[in-house]
């Protein structure tokens, strides 16, 4: 009954495989074997269009590489106020800008909303030395509440972004998530609503370490081999990263595990909105909930050997209020329909 | 015919073996896995030593914030002229501290010389503002050049260093083949002989990317997980480095297959050394040899397919000349009898 | 009628004088003369505790580099969300720390409110590797809305942040403003009221550029030389800021101009307050004043040419409204009473 | 007796009574005053081409700012191996960049030699993330060792800078000195002969803090006003520096004061030559002399209240030796002749 992260699962057989098959024989290091360029033209296909794609080690670093590509000195990135590079990367996309100033902006539900984008920008004015210069936007799709943007929600911000001249970036953590919830193309929900640049990462579908910045603009091609490289996110024997986004890229196997995450998602909030006590403050919508569950509901799901984490009470339209928790719970690819039976029962009580 | 780079081998079955039993299950994220902890524990049981343990992605990170951990600001770092941080690693040992100073000092044959160490440092003077302060020192081993540092060769750099009371850092990229060359404990050869931090690199020897900062201090223990996160080196599903640890530290399998490619390259030295018209500048002593060959040889040995590196023709007490050119021949864990063979005949024509 | 800034005004007479007899004979550079000595005994003797003193070329960097030598690596740094460290200066106090991150909270009148601060670092939590960990917070006195911290509100704000383990930074720009307005002694509302950094600031009081950073607390004292150094802030000839600081502090003359600039923003608040149509959020503290006024007396008052900004109208408690602007308008050591009244007549028409 | 530095002078009378004549009156801050303007037109005036001009606290800043704007990530400086910005600055150029790799290069009596340019470039190599690529050459004129460079002498390091697309970049600390020797113009020893920016201090000159980065090329224009107020380097009330600038600059005065400091030099250089013991490694040519004295000599000027440093005796063509030290005497616009009568009468005993 593990519902902590979608980072503590493993992988699922094929990655395993497929690294296994990497490991003999020699290829050139850093990037530079023909596993790195089939996996760029894989990329280009499954996205259907040009991309230059730069492997690195984690999702703060695709975040962090990107959004340091795009904003020069004095540069400011606009991101949702519970935004991963906003909370939860110990500030590493402004140490690795160097210098990029981040501003929180509000929105319902983990989405940035283009109203409220609009009001942020309008706000903070034009370029000046005091206040810096408005660099790119970044949202984060499926969102850390677990909700999603369609194409529409972003290409609205898109629209915003580029009339002002600015860059957009999505941190795509979990963006086969929203594509599975979705059921439209990685091109409608990326560069055609105006992505240019995508953090994009099979870790938490089901890779190991598979994490990279896919730019769709020429801009930012010839920095991000040094950005990359004076950060220290060079890997040399880069293949068995290939090895893993080939794996998963397959015949769109990463959509296939998400979508399975997603549904796991679907039927764990389908049981615990029927339990007594138990509200959510909005549907799902990938593979993260966040419910308010019954503080004595929570002591018996630790005890039966669930493991979960309660979550900071805020950034939610409601309250849980004294006699209850805020829970994250999300599911991954190796998630069971057992296990969620087996969490749902204990729930219950 | 691969002598390119030991980063262009693979990994042995072990090491798949070993990601594939991990792959299934669930386990904290970000190194709260029991993993890492047994991880820390075989380290510190194979050094005889109390160890903090940090994994990172690369060797230019584990070499970046193990600096980073020493200097504080206005810190200067002296390694030897050719070390990895000095040329590269794009600086990121600058960027990540931040703005620490790099000295280089010469040395024969790759080893910085306790007698040039102590030279430079008394010539470097005292702390002030404008020079900076001196930090820390770091020595590579086996070196760039492919020697290696006797535990009495460390032991008096780490007198020199201590005695200033600055810190020791080793570059542990090919730590294996020295130790196999030495023969010598991996204690005496690092905290024995004085050294405070380690760049412990399994990925030559025989990982896909097993890299981590190792402690052999307590300093730095409190600021690595922060240093670490806010470059993006924290890897979420850090027991796949756990299991690559494990799986090549388990018995000793990472001396043996060091060992083996040292016993390649002494092969290939062998051989080469046979053939009129090669030159070595001194008696190679791990897995990397830079001779110099008749530019004919070496258009003989590309056509027959060998990869491998021209190198620049500095740094080695003798002169290739305009006949001929400076080549770096790597072997690895990878390499075979028959490798070695066919590049010997291809060069002997 | 110039009101846009207290930085629009030159220097008294005292300041020009005192640098005219600095001007002849010799003296170490960098800081080793005597009469950087001499500031410091004299800053010492004005605050009532032993102090170290940096001088540096700008409140900006004297902000930075005071929270860079507090803030470990991943430390937090809490501040008023209107504060300048967050919104004026180029965020130069994240990119000199660096990678420090800041936190905005919200507070009335401008003032962080202990409460407020109590909240924010609950919810921020223990220190983690994603989040950070708090290492301080910073307040402004006279604050960015013209209002004061009274000792007791420091002392407030003091307590939260000791009781946690934290260091209290006050950015005093106008430091002697605030001092003027409440009549209390530099220790009362500094380290007795638990500050353990000042932004010591006499520009905007009346000299050219005298700022300095002063350590209440032996923590930062070794760092600080070389932070500043880093960020090429040693002043070769600083005795000419030690000739502004000496002249500026000599009996008392920095309160003496703060308060007559004081005197001149009382005065007009006074005039506006009566002027039909004019509104206040608050009433002024020190010697920044933010009406709201018609627009067409706005008009009226640039074409008397009268000099001030309008100002964003946001963090106050009011609202302009769509038929009035808000403006800030500030008076310096060289307002006179001519200058009000003039501005007065032509706000009434 | 003061020749420990340039920088232990204070001003001449013509930037007090400047100072003085602009205290009154209120201006625009943050350099949108028409002085900062006008001195900008002067500075065009005087080097014969449209400048950007960036007032900044020091000459660190300023090296540091302009080499920044050079710079991109993975950038490479190349300079004297004694220049400043490599020895004495506290690695402010790598830490402000941020993450520029600096490269020392030799040359002869402090000059970089454009062979040896050539060469390092070369052997340098094209861009690649390791390494990482070429930017910007930065020479220092006069230089650190009291010699100057021709027009002819930055033309030919100039050629190689640009035909490898690279900018360069002059240190001009002492660019005063080097008009004042070579007695052509600044537009013939800067931009006609490559230079396309300049760190122009008049400090060293004659000024209390008046450095300022010249661009004379439009590339770097956008990004300084940025990389400086993100390095806390934008003064408030510039009008101050504008001031020194227009009172040094007014009727060539600063070619007067530093060709004075270059009478005093020759005067004392040609005074010591004739005192037997004393030898030079080289003929002076600037303000700044580097000979080696007898030891009872040097005990016997400090003994008479002679004011100087001894200086590491590397970097010069002889060797002081175990009966000699090597020192370094600076004159400077308030040298006297009676000062260095009396040094030199110190001198003979």
């Amino acid at each position: 009954m593990h519902f902590a992260s979608d980072n503590w699962a493993g992988v699922p057989d094929a990655v395993s495989r497929a690294l296994a098959e990497a490991a003999s024989g020699a290829a050139p290091a850093y990037g530079d074997d023909g596993g790195t360029a089939a996996v760029t033209a894989k990329i280009a296909e499954v996205f259907e269009h040009e991309v230059a794609v730069f492997y690195v080690a984690t999702g703060s670093a695709a975040n962090s590489l990107s959004l340091a590509a795009f904003s020069p000195p004095g540069g400011v990135v606009f991101a949702h106020e519970t935004a991963h590079v906003m909370t939860d990367e110990c500030n590493a996309p402004a140490f690795l800008s160097p210098g990029t100033r981040f501003i929180g902006v509000p929105g319902h539900h983990g989405r940035l909303d283009a109203g409220e984008l609009t009001h942020a920008l309008d706000r903070f004015g034009p370029p000046n030395v005091h206040h810096g210069r408005a660099a790119a936007v970044t949202i984060t799709n499926a969102t850390e509440l677990g909700t999603v943007y369609s194409p529409a929600d972003v290409a609205a911000i898109g629209e915003v972004v580029h009339s002002r001249g600015l860059k957009l970036h999505m941190d795509g953590a979990r963006l086969g998530n929203a594509l599975a919830t979705l059921g439209v193309s990685p091109a409608d929900l990326t560069w055609r609503a105006g992505v240019d640049a995508l953090s994009f990462g099979l870790t938490k579908t089901g890779a190991w370490s598979a994490e990279a910045v896919v730019l769709f603009t020429p801009d930012g091609v010839d920095d991000l081999p040094y950005l990359r490289k004076r950060a220290g996110h060079l890997f040399s024997k880069s293949r068995f990263v290939s090895a893993q986004f080939a794996a998963l890229l397959e015949g769109g196997r990463w959509l296939s595990l998400a979508g399975h995450a997603n549904a796991m998602a679907r039927r764990l909030h389908a049981g615990l909105a029927a339990v007594p006590g138990v509200t959510f403050p909005f549907v799902p919508e990938a593979n993260e909930l966040f419910p308010a569950l019954p503080r004595d509901m929570v002591a018996r799901l630790f005890a039966a050997g669930a493991a979960f984490y309660e979550w900071p009470d805020a950034s939610f339209g409601d309250t849980a209020g004294p006699e209850r928790t805020r829970v994250r719970l999300v599911t991954s690819f190796a998630t069971t329909e057992a296990d969620v039976d087996a969490f749902l029962a204990a729930a219950s009580g």
